[in-house]
């Protein structure tokens, strides 16, 4: 049996979550949110760590050395975010090809510098190696006095999303489709940028959050798992920037399905009590409701229905 | 020019040393020891970050998937004890090529799982997805009261090395030429184990202190070099197995090559102030003495001569 037949990622992490359940109670949260927490005196330490691999995560075909430093960094630093912490340091581990040249690898650390000064991150380690393939994995530790988890949302609170969705799949569509332009939406894909000056603001009022790294649905989805409920998405309010529906077109897709099934917007998808209704709406866009049936429903103009897919799965 | 030209992994730590430098108070270890070291109230919280890459770091002709699970964690918590620290938690990076089994991946985790409970040490995150290649990163984070650094070394310390040397590239050179037998070599190099039961007791009395993770002439020279002094290594002393030896013949290679410049036996090389020479004889064998003028020497029945040569850089 391959991982596929396995289940993909669900069947994985729950796997591992039941082979590395602890009872440490300094272990907040382990395996299975977007970073483990660690309780330290009266604040928490969150740790994440993500891997991108060279023709998996990105190509060198349209990624610029500096553009896989620099969305590595942000990939893993809205995994802080995402838990509601404040990113602090990193470790940066990244295994070359044979003959890269000095200037291929200077300007990846001038992304992850980059990166790193955005957030006030400081790089304190990490190895760098030799691979047949270039791999990256990004170690990053935040710090908050309260954390934020998936499992905390209720029936009727609200679900909402920071900017636009959907812009990186139409970007990464249009590369591999080779269709030219449509910058904006290729620069969503090399280029994103995890939520620094919102992230604070969502967290104050979040009952649970996460980074829409895998597509709104998805992430929805592991928010319901972990609340042990359910919610219906509104698809008319899924906010959809006018250039990827744009590249949507020209790529002869839908642009909600970016949206929903894509990955890596690094948006921050949110849920809040209804007495949080206005805070919420001056930063983000509702796009749902929690509901108490454990399913997730998408509905349209036309109807309602159980939304049975998921978003990007990498043994799928 | 390519990373070979410009100096290999020395002149790639000295590059992120300086581009990385940060006056955080906090930060007492940055970029350029086994692991970073950050100050939290009295204590130490050390945190660092290793890659394995498939045949560059381990071969799936030779190594089973549990080997690749249980010596990439020795390999990333030898880091935490050549700091002086205890190991504590860890996050697992893995990409798995497409068509992995489960019962690969299974066997990967209980490598994990295996040195995890050794060490006493918590999984609690890290980050499953697929790759052309196999890669693994390992994140351990520890703690100590007092860390021991690779700068602490002074003038006519002792140099102590804990069990024996090489035989973990004795393996390697036996896998790569089909050498039949040498078992107890070849599992140096798919099973190595961290110094847990000696990592304590050398910290106590270490005024330097680093992992035997890429031979011992490299570990000495940074060990010298960040300490301002330099060494006279004694090639008689140098600890090597008879089975070490055994296979150095069969290769018609020289055996204390291996132990120089060789790689991943994750003994513990440290220097003490003589008058702990007493108990670092009763854990650890000597093998020089740590002199003023910067420069390592090899002293051997014939002759002492600079040692210039180093041992495994994964750029030259």
């Amino acid at each position: 049996m391959n991982l596929k037949e396995f289940g993909g990622e669900k069947a994985i992490v729950n796997f591992l979550k039941k082979e590395f359940n602890s009872k440490n109670k300094k272990i907040a949260k382990g395996i299975g949110d977007d970073a483990a927490v660690i309780k330290r005196g009266n604040t928490f330490q969150v740790i994440t760590t993500d891997m991108l691999c060279e023709d998996d995560h990105f190509s060198l075909n349209y990624f610029t050395p500096f553009q896989i430093g620099y969305k590595s960094m942000e990939a893993s630093i809205s995994d802080v975010y995402a838990m509601g912490a404040t990113p602090t340091y990193t470790l940066v581990s990244v295994s070359f090809k044979k003959n890269t040249s000095v200037e291929f690898f200077k300007e990846f650390f001038r992304g992850i510098k980059k990166s790193a000064l955005r957030h006030n991150v400081q790089v304190i380690g990490g190895d760098t190696t030799h691979g047949k393939k270039m791999s990256v994995s990004i170690t990053v530790i935040g710090e908050t006095k309260k954390p934020v988890y998936r499992r905390g949302a209720k029936e009727n609170d609200l679900v909402f999303v920071t900017g636009k969705l959907g812009g990186s799949t139409a970007g990464l569509e249009c590369f591999r489709k080779k269709i030219e332009g449509n910058e904006k939406v290729k620069q969503k894909h090399t280029n994103p940028n995890a939520q620094k000056s919102l992230a604070k603001k969502v967290a104050e009022i979040a009952t649970a959050l996460e980074d829409v790294s895998d597509g709104l649905a998805t992430e929805i989805k592991n928010i319901c798992a972990e609340s042990k409920c359910g919610a219906i998405i509104n698809a008319e309010q899924v906010p959809i920037s006018m250039e990827t529906k744009k590249a949507a077109k020209a790529l002869k897709k839908n642009a909600l399905d970016f949206a929903l099934f894509g990955g890596e917007d690094f948006e921050l998808v949110f849920t809040v009590h209804l007495k949080n209704r206005k805070k919420a709406k001056k930063i983000a866009t509702q796009v749902g409701t929690i509901i108490k049936e454990k399913k997730v429903y998408l509905k349209t103009n036309s109807k309602t229905a159980e939304l049975k897919k998921t978003g990007f799965d990498h043994f799928k």
